[in-house]
């Protein structure tokens, strides 16, 4: 057969001495064979090396003319362009991403390009160190397969010496102003603080944990609705959110997601920020992939409504409750100046008074750099086994199924055989057993979507926040290392290096606070997507069970 | 790396479109990649073609001196040689073919060679037409993918332009000594006959039915006991058989079996005989292995049990019964020296005395053909179906929930981390499910052999009957045909040909009688042994759900 290109979508981890192949998502392979069976293709990767790797997880390049550069903006990120590009199909999933606007919300002060907002500059020239830097796109990538060291190293400084990893930590340090808040700096945002946090200590052992929320609420993420607009020649798909607190719905698409997303990263360098569903690089409209697509962002939702800080910041209660187009303009501007990103978002933080033991914090920081890291391994593997799985039900166990099934049918048919049509009794219970298990291939072919995809989905949000932790638990320990510097200034007066300290334990106090909002999460929310999971297993068993006993009560 | 030879223990058929590839049963393949995983191997067959086939479908060759002939009298058959060869280790399983004989019972008049027992020539020098050709070798090789049409194709004479099966049915109808009896030239041996059965005809429709077994009985075979003779130097497997109706146990081991089966073979042309177990062509003394051929030996038994003519038969009932070894002698002689053999069997029928309008029975004939073709195929494809599930159960299914269930050990073991040591419930519960899953692996792997390979088992047999029913078919054909040439014989009296005329008929009545049971069984023990295999599935399934109610009952 004649080779042709496909590129990953997704990374996929191939198992050690077999015929397997790592690939990662984006790599472009040279398909060799598709006819080794089982879901499995043979290729070639970039570097030449030949392997298995699941047809699933790639997509064919369509033939054509290669990479034709669309005509853009010089500004927009070349992504961008490829999508914008696309606009106008239909059933382009990809429209999410054009330069239109949902008519109910305008996309602010650049509607035709809203992946330019981060390179405004709103805060660079107003507020020592806060330099803003776009981090939105490195929150977007994947996690299926990527080392948390290279999660979010975008910094435009570029020091060849040092590895991305410290590189990203730098950036982030430098992004955060964390250095001006500890130093005292920048004191004059503290006029735009609506509302303060508040940060209990409960034990000596237990450093920190957040206020709860006093008002708890819920956000319904309903099915979406494909809209159109320009006469039909745009569509787009539009989800209804509706909060508990308002019950008003409100229509939001991908990209005020994505928005929302950017401010949250950029306003909070102390808090994991829940990933939002990747972007789907190419995809048709597809029903089911939409309604998936939904499931993840109720996720995001979830996740978000449950954190006591952002479940009450700003940005998320415009988004959540605003319907108004002007109000909706005005909020995204005050947004994107907001003056509390960062690290200055410590000076709205209430912490306990008492001082906090440094060796104490260290050993206790260190321990959850592995546990983080620990966690991540394993949620990423899982995730791995998850979507294996979710892929077997659907290919593998299904036709394993449906082949049983269709012996057992034939097998039924032939006994029938010699009755010339007449009606033989053994022959239809032969052949029950063959409708029984076609019915259970069918069972398959549906449970993965039951069971593994929504376990994925959680698992995807906890994967973006072990992501996220090192970062948080760096900033505790950049924050540490420059009171030190402050105590060995001999400069800095007494007084002075009293309030360093305090603001350097105001940090460490929201470092434990939010580790502590991940335990809670993983021992009730994580757990309970477990239990969930595990009662859809069961059902599922169970339906098989029903299956196999009904066929055996109509055997004579 | 380097390649190996190894070679084919079964017939596998590769899925079409697939790299996989059809191997078949004693071919050597040249293996060239171990790699592949899931179970596959590559390798290319011996007309040079590549392609994957289960890793479990063979055995590797091992390395040494190729092929040197073991120094064998000439008249034993080639594997018998090789066999003998590795007589005196304990644990091999081919001591069963050894030359030496079960303390018990000598293994008749040629000791040294039970193998040569069909050359005696008993009958060819006494009875016309009735040539000794030995066919039980022919009846002992595999039915795993063979065609139909090559089954027992050993007949000596070679008429270079016929196929295969033509010779076969020629073979067949001179050793059945067919023509002798419709021309009823061998009423001499009609002394011989020690009990007439009846055959019965219903209705029109039903053409013959077999008198019923009017003292029903069953016979176990026990575990088998692990004996040894020449003071420990060789060992072999006996079995221990109890008949219902003696409720004494007696001694058997697979040789005693095989020379019963010869035995049948000989003496019904218009039965099918059902197969007894392939013999184990290497492979090492192992416990399951040897439980599993007492399983394969207790249906070969059932299915004689319960056949009418079989169940009564003279040879039958002194392997049930003989404990003594001078009548074991005795009896072995009598059943080699047995006149009754072939068509003359006939002679000790008693078919409804009413003509047979030839015109109906040619119609059902040729429906049975095609019938028996058709349950052929669709036993042997539900076979192959039975074979690899038993394997995916045992490797592919076991390791796929091995693993998963690793994985939730594993999250659930990183939950603890940072608990130090201290009891977490949160991480006991995700441990647990990982428990479960590793618990569902083992229910895997054990059950193969608990729904699939008993289900295999009774295909097995069925497919043995499918495969000889054929045969029987032809022999009415070939009296037919006899009869109409006798009818065109001028020189035949019109008294003769009506006794020609009825002799066929008995012919018929048997061949429909045997055809009426095959067709009981069928709706009887093969539909039991699909509603055993459908209730073990249950309980299968039954026992995951129970194994997730449990750990779903411990979470919190």
């Amino acid at each position: 057969m004649s080779t042709f290109k496909v590129r990953v979508l997704y990374d996929f981890r191939g198992e050690a001495n077999t015929a397997e192949m790592s690939v990662y998502e984006g790599e472009v392979l040279t398909v060799t064979r598709t006819d080794v069976g089982e879901g499995w293709w043979e290729g070639l990767n970039p570097k030449g090396q030949s392997g298995l790797f699941p047809e699933a997880y790639v997509e064919k390049i369509e033939s054509g003319p290669p990479n034709i550069p669309a005509p853009t903006p010089p500004a927009q990120p070349a992504w961008s362009a490829q999508v914008t590009d696309q606009g106008g199909h239909d059933d382009d999933w990809d429209d999410e991403w054009d330069d239109d606007t949902y008519s109910e919300i305008p996309s602010g002060p650049q509607p035709n390009n809203a992946h330019q907002r981060n390179d405004q500059g709103h805060y660079g020239s107003e507020h020592n160190q806060n330099h803003n830097v776009p981090v939105s796109q490195s929150n977007r990538h994947s996690y299926y397969g990527d080392n948390i060291s290279l999660a979010g190293s975008t910094a435009g400084d570029n020091k060849g010496t040092i590895t991305k990893k410290s590189l990203n930590i730098f950036s982030t340090y430098v992004k955060s102003g964390l250095e001006g808040y500890i130093l005292g700096q920048n004191k004059d945002v503290t006029s735009a603080i609506s509302k303060r946090i508040r940060i209990y200590r409960d034990s000596e052992d237990s450093l920190g944990r957040w206020e709860p929320i006093s008002n708890p609420y819920t956000v319904q993420i309903n099915s979406p609705k494909k809209a159109s607009k320009m006469g039909g020649l745009k569509s787009f798909i539009a989800y209804q959110l509706t909060p508990s607190f308002t019950n008003i719905e409100v229509s939001r698409r991908y990209k005020h997601f994505d928005w929302l997303h950017a401010r949250l990263t950029e306003k909070f360098n102390l808090i994991a920020i829940p990933p939002l569903p990747d972007k789907q690089v190419s995809g048709r409209y597809e029903e089911m992939f939409i309604e998936h697509r939904r499931a993840q962002l109720q996720e995001f939702i979830n996740y978000m409504c449950r954190h006591p800080v952002l479940s009450t910041c700003d940005v998320w209660i415009h988004f959540l409750t605003c319907t108004d187009e002007k109000q909706w303009k005005q909020g995204k501007r005050n947004a994107e100046k907001d003056q509390l990103t960062g690290a200055s978002f410590c000076l709205s933080i209430d912490a306990p008074d008492k001082e906090i033991m440094p060796s104490v914090v260290e050993a206790k920081i260190d321990e959850n750099f592995k546990y983080i890291d620990k966690m991540d391994q394993c949620i990423k593997n899982l995730m791995s086994t998850a979507l294996d799985q979710q892929k077997k039900c659907e290919n593998m166990y299904r036709r394993e199924f449906h082949r049983m099934g269709e012996m057992f049918f034939a097998l039924g048919s032939a006994f029938e055989y010699i009755q010339q049509g007449m009606y033989s009794k053994a022959s239809v219970d032969v052949k029950n057993i063959g409708v029984s298990y076609m019915a259970i291939a069918k069972l398959y072919e549906d449970q993965g979507k039951i069971d593994w995809q929504p376990l994925y989905d959680k698992l995807y949000i906890y994967r973006g926040i072990t992501s996220n932790l090192p970062d948080v638990l760096n900033m505790q320990k950049m924050a540490e290392q420059k009171k030190r510097e402050c105590e060995r200034n001999v400069q800095i007066q007494q007084m002075a290096l009293t309030d360093v300290r305090k603001r350097s334990d105001v940090v460490t106090y929201t470092v434990f606070a939010e580790l502590n909002h991940f335990q809670q999460e993983r021992d009730h929310d994580l757990k309970r997507a477990l239990k969930d999971f595990l009662q859809e297993q069961l059902n599922f068993y169970r339906n098989i069970v029903g299956k196999l006993e009904e066929t055996l009560s109509q055997f004579e």
